[in-house]
């Protein structure tokens, strides 16, 4: 079904404890598009770039089913930059350097090709732009799925909320939960900020799983004990990515249907993580990705039966 | 089936953001026995207190199936005597004081009426007594698990080792499990620790869950989102106890059936937290156990069908 994303493409220069890179492609957008991918095809893409951005980039995103159309190319203007450093514990970073060129100005434009979009998704930016991509639907999407950081919490709180008000799905940290909310307990957190108008509401906890929260239902979903975590860049894009392009796929928004859609974002997440920045999530087969969900359920089935159910 | 648990009998003073307690009655053997009450009958302890240790407490544990004969009451001396403080997240604490008391010279004796013993859990306790209790059955139970922490790795590594060779399943947290290893991977250490002797290791990540492992396969258990952590004091211990008591009620020690005690320890530590000490373990009823159980099934049950299976 029709697919609408919005959200970074970019450079990416990281350091982790196995190693560092150049500048490589990274960007939520990116990540959202190449995992969402596996799943429901084309990904209708709104994003910038500068001049620097190379054209077999775009073209892989291409291949992937991503239609790069609405990707804005800014002649003689740089690509945004990001480069940061992971500690040893992989789930803390500082960050080096942010370079917004291009997105300092970024304006959003969906294109008219874009106008049937049934499920959007709203990667990472500024409160803003996200606002400004779902007032120019002129029909509103089946489903709309935001993410967001502390960041804007900090700085753009108020158009923040706005923007949680047209929304159906908010995905954000543990933490940026319970800052949003001002309360520790997450099931608390859960109960304010599903007031504030997502009608669900998944807590991302990293190495330690997911969390699905709507009015009268939770569920948990764990993250996969691996060996090594690579490079934990883009694993919330990928996460995300994975979630909407399933229930774009099945165009089925359940509750049900939303935990089979966090297994496969889980999974989406986890291969994220075995190298360095998109590597991993380029060219996956079926069989990888069926192998990788079992073992998201063998690692959490058991079989109790209550006596007195 | 005859369970037989070693451990402290203790006296706590606790002090968490929602209050704080006088001295009130703790200690592993305790939160083992009140948990595995539930499951299993009796449970034989073996421990010792002062004779400032009140009778009525004892007298509880007996109405909820415990055999005290093997607590040692020493008159003249006092009770071992812990008191610790939470801070906000609850998932760190301070220790305020720590009075060993009767525990300094403590001599573990297995009586004769405890010889039949098919199911040991050996609560967190110095080594060498851990050892006593295992050179004094005659005959080696069904199953050992030991309970064990960071002090024993930092001033008693070589008996907690020699301990190992000589037990089934291990339970210890995410960071002992990274200390006793060496490794930051939690599959890593799995993997190490393995080697050192018992056949299963159980990771407790408190709030995270709980990760059980044998050489081929892994399981995850989820702790249950709760409103309120009023007091994490005993939620290791009646974790463990649940663990072994539905063990030992069903004496089926296969990997399947360890998924199934890693729940039910996991209802028994999800109750334990939400009062005071032990006052939540006590007086129990089945449905309420049923429930709870119930919530960790809704909590995670999801349902996939792979195309390619």
């Amino acid at each position: 079904m029709s697919l609408l994303t919005v959200g970074t493409v970019a450079f990416d220069a990281i350091e982790t404890p196995f190693g560092k890179t150049d500048k490589i492609v990274g960007g939520a957008a990116t990540y959202i598009s190449l995992a969402a991918s596996y799943f429901n095809k084309p990904i209708n893409m709104v994003s910038v770039v500068g001049d620097d951005f190379p054209d077999d980039a775009l073209e892989n995103l291409r291949k992937h089913g991503a239609n790069t159309d609405g990707i804005q190319i800014r002649q003689g203007e740089k690509t945004f930059f990001w480069s940061g450093k992971y500690h040893n514990d992989m789930n803390t970073r500082d960050t080096l350097a942010t370079e917004l060129n291009v997105l300092a100005d970024f304006e959003p434009v969906v294109l008219d090709e874009y106008q049937n979009c049934e499920f959007l998704m709203l990667g990472n930016l500024t409160p803003a732009v996200q606002m400004s991509v779902i007032n120019q639907l002129k029909n509103r999407p089946k489903l709309v799925v935001l993410d967001t950081m502390n960041f804007w919490m900090d700085i753009a709180l108020e158009e923040l909320k706005a923007v949680l008000k047209k929304i159906d799905v908010l995905t954000i940290n543990d933490e940026e939960a319970r800052q949003l909310s001002g309360e520790f307990s997450l099931v608390k957190a859960a109960q304010v900020i599903l007031n504030m108008g997502p009608q669900y509401l998944v807590i991302k906890k990293g190495e330690h799983g997911a969390l699905l929260f709507n009015k009268e239902s939770v569920f948990f979903a764990p993250a996969l004990p691996l060996e090594e975590v690579f490079d934990p860049t883009g694993a919330g894009d990928s996460f995300a990515g994975g979630f909407i392009g399933y229930l774009a796929s099945t165009r089925d928004i359940s509750f049900d249907n939303m935990k089979r859609a966090i297994i496969f974002g889980s999974a989406m997440a986890s291969f994220c993580v075995e190298k360095f920045g998109t590597e991993r999530l380029i060219g996956l087969t079926q069989d990888e990705i069926d192998d990788r969900v079992q073992d998201f359920i063998d690692l959490v089935q058991f079989d109790i039966s209550l006596v007195n159910d």
